[in-house]
């Protein structure tokens, strides 16, 4: 039996297939017989072989490279995020690497396996839609690796997070568009396993409650996939029946452009018919038509102070693992008032 | 003195001080004084000792990781280029980390630096527009380190290349605009340092030289940021002179829309006065008012391509080096045209 620091080339040697082979065996990657990945994990296992990104977290020095994993480049919340991260890292002499997961769970494992072993210092997480099960950050928090989660905040002890108020920034909303006499405001919300979707969806019920306005569950919408077409589609359905809404507030921007779209398309005017509101301020949400009313995250606000709290941990991490506990910043919301919510000139 | 490899630790001792200390004056990051880094690059250069970058290209086994490096994560186009890219890494087995410039040569170097000391098996990239030297990425394709550069191409002996036809895709673009009427067309150029600045304006300009239409090279206008704001005032400026133009193509759809906006500011109505075509297709396109019409680059694609020809590298290397030949495809744009150039019905 092999003793100490079994590396994939030890397991490559005695099974005398190539180290390559060996990896992507143990990453249960396609192209490998199924024969192979079981010789393979059976030696790991009997060897003791621990895969490099933990063996690097223990035994790396400084590299002064941040991680950052991200859902999607593209989705422009993320991106307003990803330079507020480069703000604070550059100029404390830091590197930046991202990783998007496309929102799938088998790619945020391997994305961290990937940061891990390129010896990164810490890391920032927003996680995938996908993602209910933490135990892959668990057994970083345990082993006291640096890490902040921002956005998307995970049910795990000993985290440390940067959010903002969905509860109030909704809230704001709606209230926003029942001063402008809506009352039949349908949300379309965000996929449940997401604790930002919860929140945006309570912060529309209180919303309703305080104006005395009775709930209709069946206006409550989730859109899992948050794309144009699928809020269309459910924009269509639901302004078809009787009774007609004159609102929408939906948890994104995508949502909301694709449910104006949707509108248009039968003959209903914004804002005189129905008022939008969206959430997140993207990039085109101004330059729509008209242009869309929304909640701003301040997402280069979130990913500066993510990532200060990220190189405390790094600098002072002894300090910091002693005596942090479960911490959440949470910043504030501000509501942006576009032309597709005012149906009242002040 | 010192022979054989020499680390930053070796340095560290010698000089007294720290290892991080030595990292960050070798890389002239803030905070460390001019004397340390004076002190520190002298023993480095006395000793010969080589940054991690290289050694590590020269000794490293496979990471199963490729490194994109791009502006800006926020450019529509580049997202694309990304989803294209990862599409066919995961399936063959890759790990994607990126980089974004932000348009900066020092971020690009540094952004490099941290690849490459990361272990990747190959790099993707479009340099910023600051970047006019090329030294950095020739000190890679000496040692035959697999790159692959995509949309933004630089003017090097031996280097493998992805790009779009953006000289067909501007002629295509103008002569649209003028089967729709427009004989007064702006160029609302790019920086004059990208190769497909220039292409996309020698596109504008032999549509107008076989529509035997004069060229007015006051009409030709660099926008070198690319923001909404800095066409605007461009916009502004040059419809207050005389003679109006009736035709606006620029080269991006960022820029597009912020002409159309100070278009509307004037009272000018699009299509109608002035038919305008942008560039790269980006998600907020469509959604804006009118539908903007625009050259589709086919970004995903663009990433397809790029990968294929980086795995080869990587999978064949020593094959491809003594083969390979400054290569270069070239693929196809598509015009798609919407409502803001379609001045007359067909």
């Amino acid at each position: 039996m092999k003793l100490g620091q079994v590396t994939i080339v030890d397991i490559a040697k005695e099974l005398n297939i190539s180290p390559s082979t060996v990896s992507r065996a143990l990453k249960d990657y396609p192209g490998i017989s199924d024969e192979t990945k079981e010789k393979v994990k059976a030696l790991a296992a009997k060897w003791s072989y621990r895969p490099n990104a933990v063996a690097m977290s223990l035994r790396r020095s400084k590299s002064f490279t941040i991680g950052v994993i991200i859902p999607e480049v593209v989705h422009f919340f993320f991106s307003t995020v990803i330079s507020g991260v480069e703000e604070i890292a550059f100029s404390n002499g830091y590197n930046v690497i991202l990783c998007q997961t496309n929102e799938s769970l088998a790619r945020e494992k391997s994305s961290i396996e990937t940061m891990l072993s390129n010896q990164i210092d810490g890391l920032l997480v927003s996680f995938s839609k996908e993602t209910v099960d933490f135990e892959h950050f668990k057994k970083l928090i345990d082993i006291n690796f640096p890490i902040v989660f921002f956005d998307r905040v995970p049910d795990l002890e000993n985290t440390v997070n940067v959010t903002v108020n969905d509860f109030q920034g909704a809230f704001e909303a709606v209230k926003h568009l029942i001063a402008q006499g809506c009352t039949k405001i349908v949300h379309l919300a965000g996929p449940k396993n997401l604790d930002i979707s919860k929140q945006r969806q309570k912060g529309y019920m209180e919303a309703l409650k305080q104006a005395n306005i009775p709930l209709n569950q069946d206006w409550i919408i989730e859109c899992p996939k948050g794309t144009q077409e699928e809020s269309f589609q459910i924009t269509k359905e639901i302004f078809e029946k009787s009774p007609v809404p004159d609102g929408v507030f939906a948890s994104n921007d995508i949502a909301a452009a694709g449910s104006m779209m949707a509108l248009k398309s039968l003959g209903l005017k914004i804002p005189e018919n129905v008022g939008v509101v969206g959430f997140s301020d993207w990039q085109f949400s101004a330059m729509i038509d008209p242009p869309l009313s929304t909640v701003s995250q301040h997402g280069f606000n979130i990913g500066q102070t993510a990532t200060k709290l990220l190189l405390d941990l790094i600098d002072k991490k002894k300090e910091a693992i002693t005596t942090r506990e479960h911490r959440t910043i949470v910043l504030e919301t501000e509501l942006i008032i576009r032309q597709s919510s005012q149906r009242k000139k002040f």
